[in-house]
């Protein structure tokens, strides 16, 4: 069984639309991942989930790793124990986050030494350690240590990321293959780096799609610089990748970033966008947010979102919801989550319905248009 | 059609089984109603509560006329509409809280004034304002303006909260049928104050009965008291209403608690016990609470509860419930106070089996020896 299959091409974008196979079942592509950081899509449960359409959940392998360690999700057998998912599960490395602890790691070529954002105790990551925590957590798509330029970021910092980035991956692929994960049905990502300079960009992608992993993600994007440049490194990179893997854009984005991405041949998406706006009462619909606490809302008994048809949407009124966040009662958080992740999840099945049909140039103009996205022009 | 049926009686205890009818359903008594102060029940969903099989919902006039206001909840049609809660509701008066207030409260024979706890604005309500919100709220079951006694209490005092109780019950009644509330298909409670003096309950008791309300309450109760105390109270006062009403023991309590309080004749329990004991991750079982986040059950890859199918149970381990509350994610806070909910609902699922079989006396003296309850001696 090959990991991906290109089911066809839209005739006038990029758009592709694929099947991932994975060790837990198959997922449609394009698709979004809800992020499950410590195990857990914030306020859902995986019942949930499973009535939104979720066909995969992603979790950080830094955080799972200091809570509740690697002892205790290897006694479960497995992430997909421990958090009671049978579906795929994609790990992210954890190099994201450790990179984020700016004042707090040392880095150098053998590794990255930190210090935990809970309770300050060191610890070290290197390659080789964290394709052994992803081995126990038995993700089915693991992605390697990498280091994750921030923005801006001089040439020679960025292309001393590429060179690091491209060594850890030639190590995480050796030890991925000795230690027989490969032969357990996990499958390996290379992350792309580089900044924000073409060049890099061009010879991160070269050099890791010439180490041969299952997929390639595309990292170091949504750190700060302007849409605009995110979607230039995107159209450099994405030609460089290999037709017969998927590709995945990290931490991307606002609903019209995804449609948008999706036109220029990206499979695979995620971000804590749907449940964070959510916990701060923000609600996705076609025709941008609704913000919940808003005072316009307090006799609306319409649905948050007219155009949906998720059980938030079908049960309850903006005014009950907006009363939830006005106390601060849990459930008003809940639903506002459950129709963003809804909202995702839906999306990308109308962008993969779209794409079936023939459709997706003008289903994207359209959308864009609707939303008033600034990138209509772009 | 009548209020109450009274199906049969318990041959060696005082249980009862019965039916309450309401316009919006039948309840099957003796019954929990789960507290939903400001119109949810903390971290559920109606679903859930419809998936546990909760057959009433008890709400609070206080929170609900400061927060999201009459008008709000009048516009949307009422509290059924408001919330998405289809089956019946009781509003309790407010009373309760607004004498929590004690520094912020002005009490007199005309009513009560005090200071929102949220803003300090000045409100006043007596018996008939308590009506007219619990007519816009359209709740099923209606409570009337009490005096609740504080614990302890002198006895002039207590004295003075049953004459009050007993003048404003009189005035309840009379707003209630005038403004047309009864014929709106509403029931009218009253309840019986007099602290834990023997003649001021008994006083307390037959005046409100005179009154000739549809169901009565045992007030006053759980305020600080001994538990031996309240159960003399108990004792002393259901003697004194009338077998054709349902009985309500207002705020019981801890599952032994209802327990015996059945076997004494109590139809309807509410407490934020199962919520509240959930949310700091204490899960009630037949052998009492399982305290999550106790680091014996940091690999303990059992159910909650070994004896319960509820969802949370069926689906989610105690590693990782307890993971989810040592990182405070949400999802812990809802699958302990799941359990909890669906552990009361059912409890009085099996208190109404063993009454139906006659063996309530067993039941009862079983059920204590397994909570190790101290109420087995009293």
């Amino acid at each position: 069984m090959p990991f991906y299959t290109l089911l066809k091409k839209d005739p006038l974008t990029k758009a592709r639309r694929g099947i991932v196979h994975t060790a837990h079942g198959d997922i449609q592509a394009p698709f979004f991942m809800p992020v499950g950081t410590r195990a857990t899509v914030k306020t859902l449960s995986q019942e949930d989930l499973h009535a939104i359409g979720a066909e995969i959940e992603l979790s950080n392998t830094y955080h799972l790793f200091l809570r509740p360690g690697t002892e205790i999700i290897g006694a479960a057998g497995g992430l997909h124990n421990f958090m009671s998912w049978q579906k795929p599960i994609l790990t992210d490395s954890g190099g994201y986050q450790v990179f984020s602890l700016t004042d707090w790691r040392k880095l150098s070529d053998k590794g990255v030494e930190f210090r935990s954002h809970i309770d300050g105790l060191k610890h070290f990551l290197d390659p080789e350690r964290v394709m052994d925590i992803q081995s126990i957590l038995g993700s089915d798509m693991v992605m390697p240590l990498d280091e994750c330029s921030p923005y801006p970021c001089s040439k020679e910092d960025a292309a001393g990321a590429v060179r690091r980035t491209t060594a850890w991956m030639q190590r995480t692929k050796d030890h991925f293959h000795k230690t027989g994960m490969d032969a357990r049905g996990q499958r390996l990502f290379c992350i792309v780096q580089g900044s924000s300079y073409r060049d890099l960009r061009e010879q991160s992608a070269r050099e890791l799609t010439a180490v041969d992993t299952d997929g390639c993600a595309i990292g170091g994007v949504s750190v700060g610089e302007p849409v605009k440049e995110m979607f230039e490194v995107l159209g450099w990179t994405i030609e460089m990748l290999p037709e017969h893997k998927p590709r995945y854009f990290m931490g991307i984005g606002m609903p019209d970033q995804i449609v948008k991405a999706v036109s220029m041949g990206i499979d695979m998406f995620d971000t804590v966008v749907p449940t964070r706006y959510g916990r701060y009462g923000s609600c996705f619909t076609d025709r941008g947010l609704v913000v919940i606490r808003n005072g316009m809302f307090k006799a609306d008994f319409g649905p948050l979102d007219p155009e949906c048809d998720c059980h938030a949407c079908k049960n309850y009124s903006r005014a009950y919801i907006r009363h939830l966040f006005n106390t601060g009662e849990v459930l008003g958080l809940r639903l506002a989550a459950y129709h963003n992740v809804h909202y995702y999840i839906n999306l990308m099945r109308r962008i993969r319905e779209a794409i079936d049909a023939d459709r997706y140039d003008q289903f994207c103009a359209d959308f864009l248009t609707k939303y008033k996205s600034e990138l209509i022009n772009m």
